[in-house]
């Protein structure tokens, strides 16, 4: 039986519900965005006592389905001021799954120590106090942690970042092997975590049951299909060879890759960031690629790179990190683009986010594109929470309104990430309309990406389905969007009672409508549903396209969206 | 004939047209609010060259009116991401009046210098360059440009905080005397001029003329008819005795003086800040009290305040500045305030956002309540534009945002006047609801202060008559608010066309019905109508009462509103 387990950080108590029958298919991000839909005022301050952080691993997760036990971080934003759903991989959805836990809820802010840990074990659950812990990076923090409580353990924590409350600060997560590099990482959810004064969460798996289903049969049966799609993917083989860095030549040969503060969709110096410098690098210095986050992934996108002297540099070097810190700031080596990631990973700070932060600050005379050194440094003055550093913590909205630049890739208070939606206007569509503010992951859309027409209903459908996979725990690089009959077959094999494939549709559906729904509330009105206009007024070379689509086909996406 | 002058940064360009027919009745407030949201993108950036400012004079100022010729500044605002009507007394409303302009329209970014000059004269406008401007105050703007132009000129002018495009900038506004004491003080648009390239709009009076209406007669008799209103009432002898320092003892004896940022509605060394030390300090340094902002006020609650040595300090030491530099910040002595007042009209800033934004650093160890000393230097920082006074310089909910501080009295981004809802609970549902943000000019609510009902309707009644006062040019002072039968008269008599009391009220409630519609395709849901939580779970002393007026009774103000 799945349960909720409630953490009041206020009270000091801890307690813990069956979830109730109606939350059968619930997981994930539909579960969690209930709950905060339900429980968090709309009107409050995220930084507040009344915001909740709910962390609920998907529906598949803690099963023998590889490539579904992520975890769906989901509150009240710094960010956005609207419901955020951050998702992430590494061991913390399969071990909490594994648990029982279908949702942690995080409730109030400590009045009893500022560096709280909770502990979860397989029948028992604790908060202590770690005050030793304050302002450690998250890399430390797990090594103490695991000192103390053992190398098994799975931990969900925040660096300083996340501590002062920062709009762009990260909760990291442990990957298999047990480093801190996994982040949840859009929308401050860090932020979130830092202001309950909850330091760390650790999972001890130990007595950790795999979930076999309600009919373990028929379970195996689907996810042997399931698994035999992956494998035979040309997706997965391209992943698991190039990581997400094989997205950085997709990227430049169709003018999506933002270069030089989102002034270029094609970057004239990026071999030197491309997947095959990074399979390179790995090679001569013993990294990894094809390298899993979570056990048992059959996609591997992941990878270890290490430093010119063949030590451990930073782990899961990412397209989104390469570009925004690499591209995007006229920054053309990996090394120094590894030692970013490695110190956000540390502090706690979203590497998209501040990325694309860093670029606009290129309009003021704080920071020169191209400059390696200062680039490393602001980094660490965000970490230090210099009075800039502050600033630049809060990501692009901020510091654009701070240092008076107009020129901002957000939306809705959240940077854009390192895809452009000049030269993928359906993405465009869905970083416009998403709730989640400019997010890639909220529905990707490839299709004409030139065309000013038909992007409504893409966006709609590729918004929906990822509420969808976010909810089953599914990793987006499965590649699986709408095979609602198999989900069904899978999730009725799990739970005893088999959704239509319309049931498992609107899912994705009331997912969104909530979410949505919350934010209105929270005075974000649909007003809020367009890209900056720089966008549309600056061509973007190499392909020289403006973003075009009408702002009626804009309001389309949800305005036309059933009640 | 009134008409309207379009000046163009970008291309350089001045053009004139008359007012259209339709716009007989509109002026102020209603005129300029007509052009923004006809001819301003929603979405676009308020730093951006498609965003205008709107200077128009209200319908009656330029008349032989008293009290009756203030100027509305209107644009989309870097404070709001609103529509945002900013009035503001001195000599600018009656000037323009009288050379028959009923609004400047200023459009675009200037490409031809940072340093941009409007000359407005009787027959004439032109653009000129004056990069020697760049960077100095108010006071020593207008100096230059007075020997420059004349000693006559009026001045409408920003300084470094609108050149540096902040959202707590001002316009400034030369005074009877010449003095850029006055302040277009809210919402961020000296950020917006600034961000224009338009260091100042320079006005010649010569060749202005008096207004004296269609039907002269019928006007004169009904000027004299409200010059007698005006003259016979008791709250004339009050401000013009007191100055608008006279709400100090009121605001302390209904405990609604906001008191170390926002904790008490009474400050216990109230005496230090008051009416009585104000008298008592500008009679012995030979100031004045009584003193008029604008020719021929019957009211005249400004005064001249000296420094202990007798020379000028600053003007204009009004009840806003006071509280919130004063009581706000802990700070009980006039001397340090009047410092403080000078360097925000000098640095251009508005004294409400600015003191918000120190009373809410003291939860960070950058302020500590009560320190003059640092107070002042945090307003030197603003105005020089270091890291730290960027920040400061947009305002309490950015710095809140900034350094994590959840306990920020603002609404929709703009922080609250001198006055506690949570002891003023008819001006609170004004704050929440007016589409201005927090402010305490949109509809002043006095009655039943610490009931929870009957808000709505006297909140919605006095917000549709303050966009007629605004419209028409009155000053809030004037005590008048629904005489709409003597309005119309007024009106009638001055354009030949009478409106009914129906109609008159109509302008006022179709103004804020644009300006909600603006601000809803701006992105400003109603879910932003509502008050800081913490005024919600904080009981305020010495009343002890937080604010409760229920959110369905907020959304009625607008929501009943009729369409």
């Amino acid at each position: 039986m799945r349960i909720r387990m409630d953490v009041d950080l206020e009270k000091g108590t801890i307690w813990t519900n069956p979830l109730p029958e109606s939350a059968v298919w619930l997981g994930g991000r539909a579960l969690a965005d209930s709950i905060v839909v339900q429980e968090v005022p709309p009107a409050c301050h995220p930084l507040g006592s009344r915001n909740l952080l709910v962390f609920a691993p998907g529906l598949f997760a803690g099963t023998s389905m590889p490539t579904a036990s992520r975890l769906s971080v989901v509150g009240k934003s710094p960010l956005t001021g609207g419901i955020k759903e951050s998702n992430v991989g590494g061991m913390a959805g399969m071990s909490l799954a594994r648990l029982n836990i279908a949702a942690v809820v995080i409730r109030g802010s400590s009045t009893q120590g500022r560096s709280r840990l909770l502990i979860v074990r397989s029948q028992s659950a604790e908060l202590i106090d770690a005050p030793e812990l304050h302002g450690l990076g998250n890399y430390r923090t797990v090594e103490i942690l695991k000192k103390r409580f053992g190398d098994g353990v799975v931990v969900l924590s925040v660096g300083p970042c996340g501590e002062m409350k920062m709009a762009a600060a990260t909760i990291a997560v442990t990957d298999v092997n047990g480093r801190p590099c996994r982040q949840a990482g859009r929308g401050g959810l860090g932020g979130v975590m830092g202001s309950k004064g909850l330091k760390a969460i650790v999972i001890d798996p130990e007595g950790a049951k795999l979930h076999k289903g309600a009919d373990p049969g028929a379970f195996a049966e689907a996810v042997k299909e399931y698994t035999g799609i992956l494998q035979s993917s040309k997706k997965t083989a391209f992943w698991r060879e190039n990581g997400t860095a094989g997205l950085v030549d997709v990227g430049h040969a169709r003018g999506s890759l933002p270069t030089r503060n989102f002034t270029s969709g094609a970057y004239d110096k990026k071999d030197g960031v491309n997947a095959e410098r990074l399979k390179t690098l790995t090679a001569q210095r013993q990294g990894a690629m094809g390298h899993a986050c979570m056990k048992g992934c059959v996609v591997r996108c992941s990878n270890i790179f290490n430093a010119p002297d063949g030590r451990y540099l930073t782990s899961g070097l990412e397209y989104e990190t390469i570009t925004m810190m690499g591209p995007n700031l006229d920054i053309d080596d990996l090394d120094t683009i590894a030692q970013i990631d490695f110190r956000c990973d540390d502090y706690g700070m979203d590497t998209i986010e501040i990325g694309a932060t860093l670029g606009i600050l290129s309009d003021t005379d704080l920071f020169r594109l191209g400059d390696r050194e200062k680039a490393v440094q602001l980094i660490d003055e965000i970490g230090k929470g210099t009075v800039l550093g502050r600033i630049l913590g809060q990501g692009a909205t901020t510091t654009g309104r701070v240092f008076g630049i107009t020129r901002v890739p957000a939306v809705k208070g959240q940077s854009l990430a390192a895809h452009e939606p000049r030269s993928l206007k359906g993405l465009g569509v869905t970083y416009a309309t998403s709730p989640q503010g400019a997010d890639h992951t909220s529905g990707f859309v490839v299709e004409e990406p030139f065309s000013r027409e038909g992007h409504t209903e893409r966006s709609r459908k590729a918004q929906i389905n990822m509420a969808i996979v976010d909810s089953l725990g599914l990793c987006q690089f499965t590649g699986l969007r709408d095979e609602y009959e198999l989900f069904g077959r899978l999730m009725g094999a799990l739970t005893g009672t088999v959704p239509s494939p319309e049931q498992v549709r609107s899912l994705g559906q009331e997912a969104l409508r909530q979410e949505r729904r919350f934010n209105e509330a929270a005075g974000i009105g649909p007003g809020q549903d367009r890209l900056p206009e720089f966008m549309r007024s600056e061509a973007l070379p190499p392909n020289n396209n403006a973003f075009d689509v009408g702002d009626e086909d804009l309001d389309r996406v949800f305005g036309d969206y059933p009640e």
